[in-house]
């Protein structure tokens, strides 16, 4: 069974993209939202859960609304179980087949 | 300033409605998903932050896309942030009015 998609993943990605798209360095992200720039780090890195607490502060400190936020990662997330999905249907459908494994591997 | 909108509070109330939308008593739940029933309990009323493995057995128990999850939590969220924008106009704009008080709390 393909790996889990795991949200905390995605956040960070989604954080990290926004930061970036700001040109906002880490340390100006972590003066701005009081948070240690080696947590924030973490969570971008998608290596550490944001309290519900901590998400705020960087929504705010990135002026960015928690909604949007959480809709670009639902996004993102719908992206990769469409993936997922695609891998599994490759996998039962080519299971009998030669080439399936190579199939496989360029879907997923 | 009005409170902050809390991720795990909305995300508590989609995961609740979820589960009683099918049915799914929190015994039940418990079971299939593998989490003790008084931790689910505790992050269906917002007072505990789920980790990302167990949001994702959550969903697979209740057999709702993780995506699906998070796009409810933003929508729900976004109306809250609305509430809260309007709240915030009408404390600014009848600041001067006797009646302030009033229709700011119906308002939010």
């Amino acid at each position: 069974m393909p790996q889990q998609v795991l949200f905390r993943e995605s956040l960070g990605d989604v954080l990290r993209a926004e930061r970036m798209r700001q040109g906002m360095t880490l340390r100006q992200l972590s003066t701005e939202a009081r948070v240690s720039l080696g947590y924030i780090s973490e969570i971008e890195r998608g290596q550490k859960e944001a309290s519900s607490e901590l998400l705020g502060a960087l929504c705010e400190a990135l002026d960015m609304p928690l909604s949007d936020v959480l809709r670009e990662v639902s996004d993102q997330i719908a992206l990769e179980e469409a993936a997922r999905e695609l891998h599994v249907v490759s996998v039962e459908g080519l299971s009998s087949s030669d080439s399936g494994p190579e199939v496989v591997a360029s879907a997923a």
